[in-house]
């Protein structure tokens, strides 16, 4: 049984910006050439989070607003008193979110809801080059 | 080292519907005969979540309004707006929870406290006919 | 491919005791040697979480207090009122967070971030003694 792992890489602006990177997953899975198992994607970083969604803009701005409610962006933070940081928020919603999830593969696919998307939140307060590691093992 | 793959089929009432579905993925675990690996269990879609609780009806009730605290029914929400649905709340509550969770196997049995029992919630705003991916993973 | 299982034993102290385990997971994913794969990183129990962090002072202070807000410990839970505990809030807050999370293994070590630790986060109301499973699957 083999275990196939290749990085995605993607810029992203920051401030909650939710990328789509189910496809790019789509294709490691597919290039595996592994039929049943499963596939982690891990976001390398404290202050991302991975989970899937349907992604359109409404679900989007969704999220982004409960984030702005559970963790607001401009509110006094510990770690930014501390470091002279001001992304306190940041790692907060990645500690809350988690950075990394997997799912199964079944017929050579993930098996995903049709309107279920595998995104990337970027928490950070600044643009960022991001590290995704796909990692699938199965058969 | 073989990948054991079944499903799990159940009817849901939706509205944070909870559902213990730990006989089903621990009688899919004893029927792999894998002895020490992981399981991963997946809801598939969009408006689910997969998690761990106490499953009395305390702990349900905890849930379900911590929930309704964090996202409510019936509140604005973007996708609502967007597409006339009326389900923005249970798209948020997925994203936030997670549709999928990994376990360990331990002599054959899923490693889970004896207070812990894994569980569905069915966030839509409707009955569902939902799926679960349970996939053994180990040898 | 082998399956790698070994336990974590810690005493914490409740209360949302944050505890940095990241050097104990890397040590038996060294003595594993296996070098590419996932990790499952799963503590037992429904009073407890396990996430990722940049395990510094600010940060664990900052996490506490969102949780205290989120799921706060005296208030009332339906969890308490049936048992006559007084955890209900850590029941929540491990539903929540999630009890186990998997991360990927390349090059024979965790691949997290320098800035990210796993730490395991005792919700209880008590000192407790933890078992944490740590899987190392791959090849």
């Amino acid at each position: 049984m083999p275990v196939v792992q290749k990085e995605i890489h993607l810029s992203t602006r920051g401030h909650c910006d939710v990328r789509d990177i189910t496809p790019e997953v789509a294709r490691i899975v597919a290039e595996s050439a592994i039929q049943a198992g499963v596939v982690n994607i891990s976001g390398v970083g404290s202050t991302l989070g991975i989970t899937t969604l349907e992604f359109e803009p409404g679900c989007v701005a969704d999220l982004q607003r409960a984030l702005e409610q559970i963790a607001p962006a401009n509110t006094d933070y510990a770690h930014n008193a501390r470091w002279g940081d001001e992304n306190g928020f940041a790692h907060l919603r990645s500690a809350l979110m988690g950075t990394a999830k997997s799912f199964p593969i079944a017929g050579g696919r993930i098996a995903i809801g049709t309107w279920q998307q595998i995104v990337l939140c970027d928490f950070d307060d600044r643009p960022r080059e991001r590290q995704v590691l796909v990692t699938v093992i199965g058969e």
